[in-house]
């Protein structure tokens, strides 16, 4: 069969079994995978991959390993039950290989009065499948594996190995992902499904979290100038922190961030302190979330948050004495900056214009994603490409559209054909698949 | 006997059985007297007060009957087991009345490991008894009972009537002067001996809580610019009332303030918002405790701070759109206000110069006490006077002075005899008592 062909046969029976992928979609919906609970909804991930001949491997990670890697941020203590898969489709040589990256678990579902139907129901209304994960990202996942089963039904076989990962812990900062990159699992590129309305995302911001203390001397309030007001003091951290944040974006000159008001902001989410109304606080404590260009390292941003609020004593005598406290806590999301010419690009483009009739946009993502651990701690570039809009992520009444889920299984199973390319009898498809 | 003769009498009798005073002073920290705990305290109050065949009113404050009053601030839901106690001794006629006052609720002890002897324990070290209440103040109450004791055991006839009042209640707002003020205890003069160090406090500053919720709207912290900060509109909102504080402070031309950096500060004590680090804050909750001048209604301060943060919404579309609610909450410690030429200043500056040999100090308070409701709820002038400082008071540690509970002591007897007017038979002795 000619390349064109077996894409045809391929797209075909896509066409003609997307019940199957709205099926495992509602399935996987159905098994509520929040933080530490991911183990029901694995198992769906390997009853299906189960009937595509692959080697499966299933493993819990291993916190006193990942402990070792220093991107390693995950508050959890162990990850009994929440088993990370790779399925492994070996190529027939001569091919790149591929990592196919999905994360399986989901936010909480926050409180289920808001919701319009229950979150672990996966309704289907109007093209619309709702539940929690539908579009962060058990629709992305759907439509990996749907591409997966198409290929494996079309009987294609490919030059490059392909490698699909259903990881745990994303949103608590990617120990699953990390966990697959430090057993070994590495290739030419990768593709990671996250919901960015099928926009081709080349960069990622990444971001971390950092807690500041500030200090203040407490007093009763009605003589309140015998005391310091940490709260007081914490203004002028914050006016600093959004001096910084200023600072920084006035460095990115990347088109891609022409329409971003603010290209990489720094966020400062909660504010906490003072223990009672008619005392003065003697400490308040700013949680926040610090952007990281795609270009820039985490530990560069680190420092220049902390020398910035350093300079902060050399204005005020009471910093001079009770410097603030910088700490990074909690998760960390690494940024990812993919080169403009990076062939993942134009084949992931050619794919989506075969599909489509039109040229995909291009963007960067104002969210960090796994593929800043791909990319940092385990060398594989990653393009981020998937169904559903961020805008419905974490949010009650999250949904995916079944359409734009088919679309993308369309547009991923030429992506992965073009990609790893085509082993075939004949040479005419050989030489269609190594065009680029 | 003439007067100087009664005076001496009484002043040697307290110098003979400064160990009385101790002793009462120790049982009453002893009896743990904590918000609803006051019972046991009351009644080594009452067993003491049962020596001088006094007219003797004990009462649980009605709860029912006190939210009829539009000074009732308290949260407490029942006065169960917390009585307060009104002592009258009937004069002879003809003379000033008089109520001395005390709260015989304390505040909690905190960490006990912050105190260096148990805090109930009533330890005497060095000439200071320490122990929770010590200065706050049952110091103040052993001088005025100590000095009904001398004025008991010396056989001294008064002309006014003198009301001894232990309340319940004053930490938290004020219920149990208020009950008693409700009761229809009232006087021609009143003294509280509050810590003031033995100074006079002829004013009192008032205060009450605030609570202003700032609105903002979420948004992921990555693309933080669809949302809006309740943290920078709070930062809005805080500017604006340290303004207020100006503009209000700077309206106050009373001498007694001269040396006070801010004679009526508004204090945010407490700040909280935000829920995620990684997210924009919705909500910011500020609370604090704004003072109320000693010459100012509480409704009028109420509605400026109201009106002024009104303001913010002509210059700030979010605020129009989104105005901060203000809510009024917890207790309220109304000001009180003697006007210079007094006879309760005279009265007791003439006994402190007796004892001392030297002026008082006067002064203004920065804080309230139920002096506040004895003259605006309860029509009665009000001095404060007592030892102990307040520095210790509500602290780990707290203590008193027991040379300087002594010295109030005599100083409050020959302020009563002077007020109330000795009733003697010799003519020589009225005299004396009517010169001011």
């Amino acid at each position: 069969m000619r390349m064109q062909d077996i894409e045809r046969k391929v797209i075909e029976w896509l066409d003609q079994h997307s019940a199957k992928a709205i099926r495992l979609l509602k399935r996987l919906i159905g098994e509520k995978s929040t933080l530490g609970s991911e183990f029901n909804a694995q198992a769906v991930v390997l009853e299906k991959l189960r009937q595509f001949h692959m080697d499966i491997d299933v493993w819990e990670p291993s916190i006193k390993q990942l402990k070792q890697h220093p991107y390693f941020k995950s508050n959890r203590s162990d990850f009994h039950e929440s088993p990370n898969i790779v399925a492994k489709k070996t190529g027939a040589g001569g091919g790149r290989s591929l990592i196919l990256n999905g994360h399986i678990d989901v936010v909480p579902e926050g409180s289920v009065k808001d919701w319009k139907y229950e979150p672990y129901q996966a309704v289907e209304e109007n093209g619309k499948i709702y539940g929690r994960g539908s579009t962060d990202m058990k629709g992305g996942n759907t439509a990996l594996l749907f591409a997966l089963e198409a290929l494996h039904a079309c009987d294609v076989k490919l030059k490059g190995d392909v490698l699909f990962q259903s990881v745990v812990d994303e949103e608590c900062g990617g120990a699953g992902t990390l966990s697959a990159i430090m057993r070994g699992y590495r290739a030419d590129g990768a593709l990671i499904p996250e919901p960015t309305n099928m926009k081709l995302f080349i960069k990622q911001q990444g971001s971390m979290w950092f807690r500041i203390t500030v200090k203040g001397l407490s007093a009763h309030g009605g003589t309140r100038y015998e005391g310091v007001s940490a709260i007081e003091k914490s203004m002028h951290v914050i006016t600093a922190i959004q001096e910084l944040e200023k600072v920084r974006n006035a460095r990115i000159s990347d088109p891609l961030y022409d329409n971003i008001p603010i290209p990489v902001p720094v966020n400062i989410g909660t504010i906490s302190g003072g223990a009672w109304p008619s005392s003065v606080a003697d400490r308040v404590v700013i949680e926040g979330r610090c952007g990281i260009a795609p270009h820039e390292k985490p530990e560069a941003v680190k420092l220049e948050l902390e020398n910035w609020l350093k300079d902060l004593e050399y204005h005020d005598e009471w910093f001079k004495r009770h410097p603030v406290q910088v700490e990074w806590f909690g998760a960390q999301w690494l940024p990812n900056d993919l080169p403009d010419d990076h062939p993942l690009i134009s084949v992931l483009q050619s794919a989506y214009q075969k599909m489509k009739q039109t040229e995909p946009i291009i963007e960067a993502s104002p969210w960090g994603t796994d593929g800043g651990l791909l990319y940092h701690a385990g060398d594989t570039p990653v393009i981020v490409f998937g169904p559903g809009e961020t805008k419905t992520a974490h949010q009650a009444n999250e949904y995916i559209e079944v359409e734009a889920m088919i679309e993308s299984a369309k547009i991923i199973a030429l992506f992965v054909m073009d990609w790893c390319g085509l082993h075939t009898d004949g040479e005419d498809a050989d030489a269609q698949v190594n065009k680029e």
